[in-house]
Formats: C-alpha cells, structure tokens, sequence
C-alpha cells in the first residue's frame, strides 16, 4: 500500500492503473488509499465536456488533448458514458478514437459506465478524478454524453464545462431544452463547417442575450476532425478559468464541488447499507405488492439503519 | 381532504390539479394524501417516450395523446424537463404544442423540472404520477429528454419504452453510446421523409441483430408533425403491453417499479434528512476546506442521524 500511494503520488502511470483498479472493484484497503492521497488533491484543472450524442465530443476531446500536451500538460481522461446501464459495459468508441495517446505516459483515459442505481456523478468517478488528480495530473477532463442529471454536477465539479453543439439538431426550442444555458462556461459549435452552423451561432448568442446579463460564454467554431479552431478553444478554456479565480467565483466553485461530491458518497452510501443492512429485498416486494406505499418502506429502512422516524 | 380525495378518485379534474400542487409544494396532509390514493393506484399504462433532444418527441406525443383519446382513454402527461436545473424552472414549448388538448377533461398535462439534488426520477413525479394514476387516467405518458439516467428509471417505471430516433445524428457508434438499444421497447424513427432515415432504420435493425437473440423491439417510421406512422406506432405500443402480460415479464416490471419508486423516496428522504437534521453546511465547508474527506462528511452524517459507523 506504501509503495502504491508513493508511486502514484510520484505520478507514475502503472500505481495510479492499480491504484484505480482497487477503487473500481471496491478492494480491500480501498478507504485507506483515497484517504492517504486526498490532501494531495486539488490541483488539476478540471474540465468539463459535454453535449448530445453525434456533436463529436470525443473526437474534439481528442484534440484538445493533443493541444494541451504540446503545453507541456500531462491529462486525465474520464469518460463517463451512460450507454450501457444494463449491460455495465463502456463503448469502446472514445477509446479508440483516443488510442493516439496510448503511449503517451503523460495521458491516462478511464472510461466508466454510470452505475444503475445512481443518480448523478458516481462516486467511482470522484474516486478516480482525485486518483489522476493526486498522481499530478494537470487538466482532467470529464466527458460526459448526453443533457441530463450527470451533467448539472459535472458542471458542479469542472472548473470549466465546455458544451459542444453541432448543426441539425433542432430549433431554438431544442436548445433551450438541452438545458445547456446554464450549464456552458464555453460553447463548441462543432462540425463548424456544416451547413446550418451559422444559424446554430446565431441562436446560442441569441438565447445567450435572452438569459445573461453579464460573463456570457464565449461561443467558438470548431472542425475537430480537421483540428481547426481547436487552438482558439483551449485559450477560450483557460481565459474562462482565470476568469472564474479573477473574479473570486472560484471560491464558490469550490464549495460546490465539495457538496456535489460529498451526496456522490452519501447517496451511494446510504444504498450500499440499505441493500445490505436490511430487508430491502423484502420491503420492495411488500410495495410492489402494494401492502405498503413507498414511504412507509423508507420508514422501516431507516428504522432498520437506526434512525428514528419523523413525523410529518 | 376527504373532498379532495373523494373528488380525485371520481376523476375530476380540479381536485387532480388541487392534489398536484399539494405534493409538488410540500404542503401539510401531502403524506395523508398519499397513502390515502395509493391503494388506488397501479392501473394506467404507464407509457414512456425518450429520445435525444430535437427529434420531436413533444410532436409525436401529442398525436399520440389524440389517437388515444379518438380510442376513448384518458390520458395524464408527465414532462419530466431537466432542462433548467438552475432556474427550477420548465420551458413552454411542450405545453405550447400541447394546448390543442388544454380544453379537453380527458388530458392532464404537467411539466416538470428535475430537482437537481437527486438524479433519477424525482419523488415528485412519481407522486405526480401516482396522482394521475389514482384518478382513472387510463394510460400515463412519461416524457423525458435525452440519455441519462433519468431515462433508466423511466424504463424500470414504464410498461413500454418508446425511444424517438431521428436522422443526423450521427453514426452507429453515436446510437449505441446514446444507450437506447437496451431501454426501447418499441423505436420510432420520427421525421422519417428526412434523407438519412432509412440508413438510420437499417443500423437500428443491425445494432439489434448484434445485441438481441429474441424479443427485438419493433422499429417504426414516423412523421409526427404529419400525423403519418402514429396509428401504428399507438397499435405497435399495445402488442408489446401484451406481450409483457403474456410472457409474465409483468411481474419483474411490477417489482422494478416499486424499486424504482422506494429508492427515489430513499434518496430523497436521505437528502431532506441530512440537510435538516445534520450540520450539512458545516460538514461541507470542511469538506472543501480538505480538513476531512467526503467519506468522513458522510460518516458523521450518518452518526447525526443515529446510526452507526462502519468499519470498511
């Protein structure tokens, strides 16, 4: 175990592999590591992309990484992929796409399914965030699909969320139900050169007039497949993070990260001890019999746990 | 509340939306209310409908609702809308397009914003639906956006998935990762006179050869905006209701959905509990301040709620 912690805190690549093995199948000594190396986070950018299905998150993941290991930066790569919530398996697309940097000892890509039982940020991908952030890691990115849960705490987490969009996916309307407003620090059109890119353009900004103020997200053009506008992005990225410490934001942001992680823990917690240190099995049946409603399940597995029930 | 109960179970319109409101604000005699209807729950359809944003989901469940109401049925929409987590608030365009059926009793329509501490389903939609459910709405359609988590539970709550796909969304890849192969019971590919659709139409076909032996979920062409394909898409709906009650495939989704239903009061009594009986804030400050870890934060949640520490 010393030797682990040693080995990743020197930011060698085969502990921080072990190291988040041990975290992924809940080994023993699991607690003790993440307990050794958490003062050592803390340090790592993190940056958040996201977007609908097709937008080519993964492709412009890829070149943003490329970019920012000419920088100099080494890179984390957490690609939390929802696709497959019943079958708990990744797609292996991003890693293929990604396979460039497979030699890259500066460059370390996790992909991790969302577990099912889970709402949000999983607590295996805070697990291994503070991993890659404790072997030195300079930027970890968060990639995430699609417009939901996960994304409001990504965003929670990640210094900066890039969005990335792409033309064809629907009118304004759409937009706005992506629910991607609020949650942009930085806008990708992607796929720039496509027809209907222009329009795409206008309406972010337009919807962008409509709901900001002040510090609107800058909106870039991107081609990731051609790696055009990629150098614009990458600045655009680290103008927003000074930004956000300029401005004292940070502060906040900090703040949140800590309760987004802390529920990751709670939520996953409180379901790992009510599955094992109760009838749970049962009381489903007994709901799905309807002999009980739900809250009167919760009632007894808090019983069960040793809390006392309250009246309301 | 005897009125408002009597009157909700007689189907009357005001009384649901009087009910709606007590659950949605939290109001005093919400868990009365609750266990009083809830025996009287368990008998709609409870349809959902997915899919990435911009293919047209609200469309196509609009003319959904008008088949099934030319069929005599009732009908309760829940737009369950993670749009702005932020704002708390819905966005119009689905009750926009709606309002065709806003003067007909038979329609109860409700949007909903996710909460944005709890992924998943909220406790709120499914006392929503619940509510619907007890007042005879024969079938309920769950509307949600996108490819999250949320549309996990959906799955695990509906008797039949309905995945919307539309042309220009990328490759098969992109289809996978959406994750839809596993939820849909039932596909439409909506906007299906766009170029692309029969392309789209043949990798859904190939991608369930791969991953399906039996069972495959049939694939419809629509264009809801044209009313084309929804007749068969609503009788397409039905065969697989039926199959599930002939196979006894019944039993699992009963048992899925009242686990569904029991974790996400869980997990959001344990969040309502944490923040109100616990130093929460304090416990999150120090969490950011890395004075302890988040594993500690929920320890010592868990000690202010009574129960006790485990050794792990």
């Amino acid at each position: 175990m010393k030797d682990l912690v040693t080995g990743l805190l020197a930011g060698k690549v085969r502990p921080l592999a072990k190291a988040i093995t041990v975290v992924e199948n809940d080994r023993s000594g699991k607690r003790e590591l993440l307990k050794e190396i958490y003062p050592r986070t803390g340090n790592a950018y993190l940056l958040g992309i996201t977007g609908p299905p097709g937008a080519g998150k993964s492709t412009l993941t890829d070149k943003v990484i490329s970019k920012l290991r000419q920088q100099g930066k080494t890179v984390g790569v957490i690609a939390v992929d929802p696709s497959s919530p019943f079958s708990g398996g990744a797609i292996l697309g991003d890693r293929i796409r990604m396979q460039q940097h497979a030699l890259d000892d500066g460059v370390f890509i996790r992909s991790m399914a969302t577990r099912s039982h889970l709402g949000g940020l999983s607590k295996s991908a805070v697990d291994v965030m503070h991993l890659m952030d404790a072997s030195g890691k300079d930027v970890i990115i968060i990639e995430t699909v699609g417009v939901g849960q996960d994304e409001v705490d990504i965003v929670r987490i990640a210094k900066t969320t890039v969005v990335v969009m792409v033309p064809g996916l629907g009118d304004s309307v759409q937009i706005a139900k992506a629910g991607v407003m609020e949650i942009a620090d930085v806008f990708a059109v992607n796929k720039a050169d496509r027809e209907g890119a222009d329009k795409l353009f206008s309406e972010i900004r337009a919807m962008l007039d409509m709901i900001k103020d002040k510090d609107k997200p800058e909106i870039f053009r991107t081609v990731a497949v051609d790696d055009v506008g990629i150098d614009e992005l990458v600045q655009g990225i680290f103008a927003h993070g000074d930004k956000v410490v300029e401005t004292g934001l940070i502060q906040k942001k900090i703040a949140e990260k800590a309760e987004s992680e802390l529920r990751a823990y709670l939520l996953d917690s409180i379901m790992e001890r009510s599955t094992t240190m109760t009838d749970y099995d049962e009381i489903v049946k007994r709901v799905a019999d309807k002999q009980i409603t739900p809250m009167d399940g919760v009632d007894e597995i808090f019983a069960g746990l040793g809390m006392t029930i309250k009246e309301s």
